[in-house]
């Protein structure tokens, strides 16, 4: 398995058990409240009926159009195991540096991958990856640049996986004057808080969502996960709220890397990058305080944080960094 | 998506709405106790430990050897879309009839499929798959002839999602005497009766469970099912109590269908297939009390009942059933 964030596992092995505090995903810590389920939810198979009702609330937060080809999965990272099935292997590229599982699942499934510094240079390729907004660096891409650059890619794909709090940034609205084929990744448990739900969708091309759809199978996503996920995604009102808190807590984790001498790289409003001069070390002082983040093999000095939940997380990370 | 069992939208569709009772699949009614999760369960993503400890415990429950490979899936569905992917498609051999999402996800996938009717008839196969004991008819093949058969066989698949009922059937506690590739395939929801959680487990050859474990990607189980599988896994006495009483129930089922003229074809204690002279007759007389069976394309006398939950619903059935 790569490397990635959330894992505490590591965390204990290298500096010993505690109370940690996860800050090394971008997975929104006050996530969206669970109630009691019906018993079907756990007891049945997710009929078709389920599974349209959860689509349609997905396309509805998405500000897809009603008839937006789409189809649930069992999280981005199950999108992101099966795109590499959307077409016969060969040569893709990836804009880089991103989240490693995209180029990880291509080549172990055949492709040989070109990592590439922007979305232009996508054009030309059988299949484009790009992340909008791009974690760990936040880069971004206007909708425009990327509907136009699809035009000259075999199939595009985007993973909007943290879209949610830029969405101005997404193609779904648009979808329908796309030029060309085009996927769009989202991830349902980042934002709304519940990653362990394991829910995510894929919209755009009629005919990679379908695909996407017969190579998932039948009952890809759980009963919990669909009935949270209808109602998560119906409630616009709690959506609002989380996007401006998540906004404001942003910058208050700006505040504080600022006070610590750290310099912003970019991020999203789940997560912020910061170059740190020696992410070793920044890992090292957070971990002494028991706060995991997260360190990348390609930079010796970014350092990514998520954002504390509650009062405690944020009394805990001052105290860590203050100068 | 092929014909199943479990879509009540299909029998509001064909007989008209109300509180139907689902006999369509063979879904223990009477589940496992789902109590509250820890929040971590919705909230994070699943540890390497986590999922270690569910693998545990499934190896435990199902009598495998502690160091037998064993990779926890979505549903032994979620290893029935990855099986074709263990080879180069070729021909494969499925023992029909059977559940029919072997073949379709082969076929689907490149496979050429050839029916055989027998076990024995595997041999010299690439790839061969069996389910035992089969759904619908309740087929039976001792472990020594499957533990032969596989040494004639590229790769045996043996699907045990009804051997929670019949584990003197399994070969998992026989597998470090294979001389053949064997995955066997075991179904979570059907016997704990929470098919909405998605869980199942592939176990065998280490060489084919590492590939599966690669296709499905980091977080292919969801917290909730990794909570409530391990504790379920881990709950012997309720396992023991069930196969009792599913074993009771079942010969309860019997007599009834006896009572109505029809003539046991086989089954196992989670379903019971019947030769009731006119499939269509029989789900329809059923239908008209709000009780959804299973009927098969190849058949026009079989019909498939899963087993009431409740003292209700066993009256419910008698009643429609009396003579």
């Amino acid at each position: 398995m790569r490397d990635h964030g959330g894992d505490l596992d590591r965390a204990r092995a290298a500096h010993g058990p505690g109370d940690w505090l996860d800050l090394s995903t971008g997975i929104n810590a006050a996530p969206y409240p669970v109630g009691p389920l019906p018993p079907d939810a756990w007891c049945a198979l997710p009929t078709r009926e389920t599974l349209a009702r959860l689509e349609a609330a997905a396309r509805s937060a998405y500000a897809a159009a009603p008839e937006a080809p789409c189809v649930a999965l069992a999280g981005a990272q199950a999108a992101i195991q099966l795109v590499p099935r959307l077409a016969p292997p060969g040569a893709a590229r990836v804009v880089t540096p991103t989240y490693n599982e995209h180029a990880g699942a291509l080549e172990a499934q055949g492709w040989r991958v070109a990592p590439v510094e922007t979305a232009e240079d996508l054009r030309g390729a059988t299949l484009g990856v790009v992340v909008n907004p791009n974690n760990p660096d936040g880069r971004r891409w206007p909708p425009e640049t990327l509907m136009a650059v699809a035009r000259d890619v075999g199939l595009l794909v985007v993973d909007e996986s943290f879209a949610d709090t830029a969405p101005e940034l997404s193609l779904l609205p648009r979808l329908g004057a796309a030029g060309g084929r085009i996927v769009v990744l989202r991830s349902f448990g980042k934002f709304f808080g519940l990653a362990g739900l394991r829910l995510g969708f894929a919209l755009g091309d009629a005919e990679a969502v379908a695909r996407l759809r017969a190579l998932a199978g039948p009952w890809a996503v759980s009963g919990p996960a669909a009935a949270v996920g209808t109602a998560a995604l119906g409630d616009a009102a709690w959506q609002a709220a989380t996007r401006a808190r998540l906004a404001g807590d942003a910058q208050r984790l700006d505040r504080i890397a600022a006070r610590a001498g750290w310099r912003g790289v970019g991020g999203t409003a789940l997560f912020r990058t910061y170059d740190t001069g020696d992410a070793a070390a920044a890992q090292a002082r957070l971990a002494t305080a028991r706060i995991w983040s997260r360190v990348f093999p390609y930079s010796d000095r970014w350092l990514r944080l998520g954002l504390p939940g509650d009062a405690a997380g944020w009394r805990r990370l001052e105290r860590a960094l203050a100068p």
